[in-house]
């Protein structure tokens, strides 16, 4: 089961292919897709999912809609990729006796679908964390999040394991580095660092592990030995890394 | 200049910043993507292209449409990137001096705007082969082509370079192998193999060299020592692979 399908999904396949050995010419370890939103990082994969292996693709009726609105998604057949989708709130079976309840997040609608005037914050089905459960365990993926909200703050209370939007270390970063004209804010995402950041809002919560993802190639913690990145595992969470796995 | 845009073009970037080093902290090396169809293959590395970088994007007006009409493709920011319209069999200039003219070959309409009947074979704007010259010497590139037709072969006498559609070894390998439904023809690719083949209709027309490119991973040519990849390169062809550098 994927969680999101971005544009390098097919090195990943490639990486998960060496745990779990092709069966036949063609096989893909993908069983399932869950999307969290609409924007190319975490959709764009599946334009290199399509050699005629069943999946499913699972996600709001918001997120399906943004997806059939563009043709070239057609070239995943939905008569072998069903697409499925989510309510808010209400759990979802997946293969592998995986299941996956999605929740609002602050957020807002993909880049692509943004008009004039954009409203960033609301809680909608354009953005959600997804509660993914097996065998009695929990894991809370929330890879988009433009604010830790009192709501989100209870929801995750206790978590065993909360992978948590990661994007920017301070809201103003990409325009301080020249690479972009956006904050952190306006693109939805809430920063790391700051007294409301995700760090001080998801401190003293009891959550047994936190894992920053979704981390933006300006986000300084990504620099081994920077302060940045020692000040956010003082505080109780690690850097993902490509190929890192996790055992609950 | 990249010639079409497939969903792996950042390892194609990664590889070029080794020859190039970045100038800056995001410098991207394309300068201009020239489409020669709508295809997933060919365009949807646009989407991992998406950096606040300028470059430009150039198709023929059918294959500018199929993308403008997937409001996703909207993350390429026009404002940055102009979409820029090739006219049949007229020249336009490319950044760094290089001139490319795209011709119809025999094709089809993009996969995902096919309707419930699929016209294979007409020479419209929908496919194009591009001649791309600089400094006074020219290549041909048709990475998809469904028949080698006697204008393509008149076009294509002589010259120092073409480099050619080579999906399948022949047409009904997909099917053969259990792993698709559909003919080459019916997808729009003439085989290397047989008398209408590629091999056979290029042959005897003094073209310096041959490369096959576009090529199917179930196509037996990869396999080194194959006796397919021997009859190739025995009839003057050369099998493209990743990283391959040629001078003209």
């Amino acid at each position: 089961v994927l969680l999101n399908c971005s544009p390098d999904v097919r090195a990943q396949i490639m990486n998960t292919r060496v745990l779990h050995p092709a069966q036949g010419s063609r096989h893909s370890p993908v069983a399932a897709v869950v999307l969290t939103n609409g924007d190319v990082d975490h959709v764009a994969g599946l334009l290199s999912l399509r050699e005629s292996q069943p999946f499913a693709v699972h996600g709001t009726q918001a997120t399906l809609d943004a997806i059939a609105e563009n043709r070239i998604f057609g070239v995943v057949n939905e008569a072998l990729v069903p697409r499925q989708a989510l309510k808010l709130d209400r759990g979802a079976r997946l293969p592998g006796g995986i299941d996956v309840v999605p929740f609002a997040v602050p957020g807002k609608v993909p880049l692509y679908l943004e008009e004039s005037e954009v409203v960033v914050g609301r809680e909608t089905e354009e953005t959600v964390g997804l509660k993914v459960s097996a065998e009695g365990r929990s894991l809370f993926y929330v890879p988009g999040c433009a604010d830790v909200t009192p709501a989100l703050r209870d929801r995750l209370r206790g978590a065993a394991l909360v992978l948590f939007d990661g994007t920017l270390w301070q809201d103003d970063e990409m325009i301080r580095e020249g690479l972009g004209t956006k904050t952190g804010s306006r693109m939805g995402h809430v920063s790391m660092s700051g007294n409301s950041g995700s760090m001080a809002g998801l401190a003293g919560l009891g959550i047994e592990r936190k894992v920053f993802v979704h981390i933006n190639n300006t986000n300084p913690v990504l620099v081994d030995g920077s302060p940045e990145r020692e000040e956010a595992q003082a505080n109780g969470w690690e850097i993902a890394y490509d190929g890192m796995e996790i055992e609950l």
